[in-house]
């Protein structure tokens, strides 16, 4: 999990409050998670779920878990960016689909092992 | 796609619109997936999503698409309640592990059918 954000005692701002226009804090939330080189990871996350809806499920969340919450979050909008009717919904239709083939396959190559155990 | 929403003539407000505490007009964009009888669907996308973004996001899509893409967005808020660090992006990972296992199953299964075809 990248956690770069700001250099210390940098003044540009992270992308998230580049975004929203406000000052960066020494304490921000978003800084150790979206840094001003990917601006786009915050736009798509802002444009889906809100700055603000973001800034208190990261709140609400020990720090060492934010990490991984951000990078499920930011994969959750680039899917509803990309897809805005099903979103990362979609990929979950897709993977059930291909677990079913794959059941299917495998019950038909274990019955095949069976058959010539028996049979040769 | 359950798409009754309020009756029509009815004067309750839709969940969303009883929520946010507004009048629930006519074309209210919400009342045909939010239907008053389920409180807790539009709870969550609210939570999660904002209704202000789903708002937005209903508005860009064609009519015929927007139970879909809200049916998806129930999906992935439900999902970010129950689990506030991978939401639905969880599930996506459960099955991918899946799918790798299933794979590893079948190249066995299929060798071994291989295997029994030549040697009996």
């Amino acid at each position: 999990m990248k956690e770069s954000g700001r250099k210390q005692g940098a003044a540009s701002p992270c992308a998230a409050c580049k975004l929203l226009r406000r000052r960066c804090a020494q304490d921000c939330v978003f800084a150790p998670y979206f840094p001003a080189d990917e601006p786009q990871k915050f736009a798509n996350v802002h444009k889906v779920f809100g700055a603000s809806n973001v800034n208190k499920m990261l709140q609400e969340l020990p720090v060492h878990q934010r990490g991984d919450a951000v990078s499920s979050m930011v994969y959750e909008a680039n899917a509803r960016v990309r897809d805005p009717v099903y979103g990362c919904v979609g990929a979950i239709s897709s993977l059930q689909q291909q677990i079913d083939a794959l059941q299917t396959q495998l019950a038909l190559a274990q019955a095949e092992v069976v058959h010539l155990r028996q049979f040769g």
